[in-house]
């Protein structure tokens, strides 16, 4: 499995654009075969921090998000609403194990 | 809801003793009622870096938790495992609502 966290911090004027954003994208790519979860968080000390927690079978998985119409609209709506480019960070289950995700 | 991110740094010959220590717990506190998931993740760049994802019903869930003995068990054991005091940031969930947890 391979997990993705993903941090956005996004302009104070454009946090409801980017709220609905990335619900709607979200909400497409949990559909999506390879994916386990797709959690769309928000920092509770900061209303413009964000986090998205992706959960793929395996990194093909994570390389077929990125090339579906849904993540391409999202990249291209928040590109401007974001306060600073995103950065990620990968991670391995290590519990619970593969069938409970 | 509240989500619970546990950023631990651990020693490096610290790291099979933590990972032992940690499922031990992760699989008692998933047990718990208030709780959704117990995630233990472990960075794949740096084998000494590690995150427990914790998804609670509620605070008091939380504050629950931190009353269990597995909890005390493993508060003990990883203190002289980790190579800095850990970090915790809170989250709401945005995506998906609460009945997907």
């Amino acid at each position: 499995m391979l997990i993705v966290h993903v941090h956005i911090n996004v302009k104070p004027e454009c946090v409801d654009a980017f709220r609905e954003a990335t619900i709607e994208n979200a909400s497409k790519s949990i559909e999506e075969p390879g994916i386990a979860r797709f959690d769309f968080l928000a920092q509770q000390d900061d209303p413009t921090k964000f986090l998205l927690v992706e959960v793929y079978a395996d990194p093909a998985a994570a390389a077929s998000h990125k090339n579906t119409a849904h993540y391409a609209k999202w990249r291209d709506a928040v590109a401007p609403l974001m306060a600073e480019p995103r950065s990620s960070v990968k991670f391995t289950n290590v519990f619970p194990g593969e069938s409970s995700w």
